[in-house]
């Protein structure tokens, strides 16, 4: 079997959602929301079943969805998108990603991905036979360390992969940081591929923006989304892909023989959701905003630090103070042991990184999830911590 | 971008689907069913959106889809399956393919896949950066060669890809076929991915055998189905893969990272289907075999020489009575040709080979089509040939 694969371990989210169930524990770990997204989509993804339409859609896509992708994605990104060209539907963010590396990159190219990183990134290059250059994101406020960023760019670099709003660690890019990367783009002649699946679940006073609207950008610069996280329906796996017609197509050539297309029924149910259902995915930020700040002043009453974040449905947690100076337990082993003794679930965020020393005082809690889960929660971290302010 | 990738064309299959369209020409070429599968599946399908079911499921698919994988495969191949650990969903075969290369290979192994081949096989066989070897069934009667096999493994091959039946061909590989093809396997301590998502679409006097059920293979070989081919739901995209659970673990690590889970709402109704619709899909041979039978004989008629075959719903047709005998028409321009002026699309079979030397006289119809549209095809092709009986 193949040899760096087996030297990985299933997905830290699978595990932990494992490990939630087996102990009864309220799952703040993998990313999934409690509230679906509206009915009205429902009824469109049933209804389509109805209509004699069950045979393969387009490989890149049912035309109604990339006609929405395009209208979507011009609308939040100021950028015109051409449906046919330039739009691309795949089985979720995950194989848009996939696809970018095994289309974008030839074997040896690098590319280049910050940590903490989301798990997919670094075997998705792989597959693709990329270098992997790795940029830590400052531990203590998450900022891009402009230095390490340079240094990092050669003249084998192929792409940069920016994640913004950031998973785990909620930070939306500042349109600072975004210039200068943009910079260093342009500069070595690079693309970007933009995983942007959390765009609309940014809180006040932040706003997301794409690294593709930037100078020198529009031409070298996909863009990823995703229906699971703009319309809470994570098990409906559609994705899309946005960007030059010679980057989707580059894109495409991969999806065509990875899964070749994906289920139509609900790529036509997405459509209708990005065209109609605007207030949904409009009003995600706001909603978790709320579930944020519960969230965060029941955690620090606790005694755990809570980074700053901006978006994104996950709080990273620092939880030194309430484990003894002295000790030398990881984020794993105080997850697990949150799990099976708090009945709490969290993903210890040394799992989003590829580099040899990940911080290893963080937890990230996911808090899309029922208020009264959230009280549960944190009622039950209360007592497993006893009251600490 | 990818080099590999820019260099291959778009599928055929899209290529010419989206030619039958432009010039409404009757489409016998991309492999689709007319009638659908089960309505009581659909009724699933739609009833499991509303279950407040509508995140992640589990990454290597639902216990109920699992199950019933598990059952099936028990049933039709006579191994035990364990459901938990020998089985895993996949985004249709397609991606089962994908996965399998990607997690059974190491870089530089070698594959060995015959010509004609489905267009897939070779490129995820490249993601992985497999070394492929290529053995040419015979174009006379697709026999397999056993001095060529023999000579195409090597201490260095890591598995062989076994389509059947078989498409393009038809052909369902006989028993003596597949104890060859064991004997190599076992002798050279290979795996063998078995490709057969047509296991249930074989003709009255043939029977199907998975190469799996031989001595020595149930530790090495994986079995790909798929629900595209056995509901003749193609638009859903779920496929699955059996076999040992070390081998099943391997795909199931690269499946995490290329889509990381399947549409769950077509997963349980898969589930109700592989359990409830046996006569469905028991019944397909029957059917596509009335089908086979009108269109050869059509086909006789107007002129074609049609081979053998055994299974599937795809027949070949040898064109060369049809054109003068000095012709240097290739199958693909007599293929675009027939699209264009008699308003009839197949399939040229070269698009299925990868060396050097394809067959330049063949072309795929695939029948499973209503019989109105097999009669106006046949009456096309009749008109515009003239009758030739
Ligand atoms: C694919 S499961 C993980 C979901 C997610 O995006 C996360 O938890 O980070
Ligand atoms: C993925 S489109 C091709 C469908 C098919 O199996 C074929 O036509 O051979």
């Amino acid at each position: 079997v193949n040899s760096y694969l087996d030297s990985i371990k299933t997905t830290i989210f699978s595990v932990m959602s494992a490990l939630a169930v087996e102990h009864s524990a309220v799952n703040l770990g993998q990313g999934f929301p409690d509230d679906e997204g509206p009915d009205a989509m429902k009824e469109k993804a049933a209804a389509a079943l109805y209509d004699h339409n069950n045979q393969y859609p387009p490989y890149a896509g049912v035309a109604e969805l990339k006609q929405a992708v395009a209208r979507h994605s011009e609308r939040y990104s100021g950028i015109p998108v051409d449906a046919a060209t330039e739009t691309l539907v795949t089985v979720g963010a995950s194989e848009a990603l996939t696809c970018a590396f095994l289309g974008l990159v030839n074997r040896g190219d690098e590319v280049i991905l910050f940590d903490p990183q989301y798990d997919l990134y670094a075997p998705a290059a792989t597959f693709a036979g990329a270098v992997i250059r790795t940029v830590q994101l400052d531990p203590n406020d998450w900022s891009v360390p402009h230095a390490a960023m340079e240094a990092a760019f050669s003249e084998r670099t192929k792409l940069v992969l920016i994640n913004s709003p950031h998973n785990p660690t909620g930070k939306v890019f500042s349109d600072e940081d975004l210039a200068f990367i943009a910079g260093l783009c342009v500069k070595h002649n690079t693309y970007a591929v933009c995983d942007e699946v959390y765009e609309h679940l940014v809180f006040e006073g932040s706003h997301h923006r794409s690294l593709r609207t930037f100078p020198g950008m529009a031409d070298r610069a996909v863009r990823v989304g995703s229906a699971g996280k703009t319309f809470s329906f994570t098990a409906w796996k559609i994705g899309w892909v946005t960007g030059p017609a010679r980057l989707v197509t580059a894109v495409a050539k991969a999806h065509q023989f990875v899964t070749f297309t994906v289920a139509s029924s609900l790529q036509r149910a997405v459509a209708y959701g990005l065209d109609h259902e605007v207030a949904f995915y409009t009003g995600l930020g706001k909603m978790l905003e709320g579930k944020r700040a519960y969230l965060e002043r029941r955690l620090k009453e606790i005694g755990f630090q809570v980074l700053p974040a901006q978006g994104t449905y996950f709080l990273i947690a620092d939880f030194r103070s309430l484990v003894p100076v002295d000790s030398t337990e990881t984020d794993t082993d105080f997850s697990i042991r949150l799990t099976k003794e708090a009945g709490v679930t969290t993903i210890p965020v040394s799992a989003f990184y590829i580099s040899a020393d990940p911080p290893r005082t963080l937890v990230r809690f996911c808090f899309c999830k029922t208020d009264d889960k959230l009280r549960q929660a944190c009622d039950a971290l209360e007592s497993f911590f006893g009251k600490r302010r």
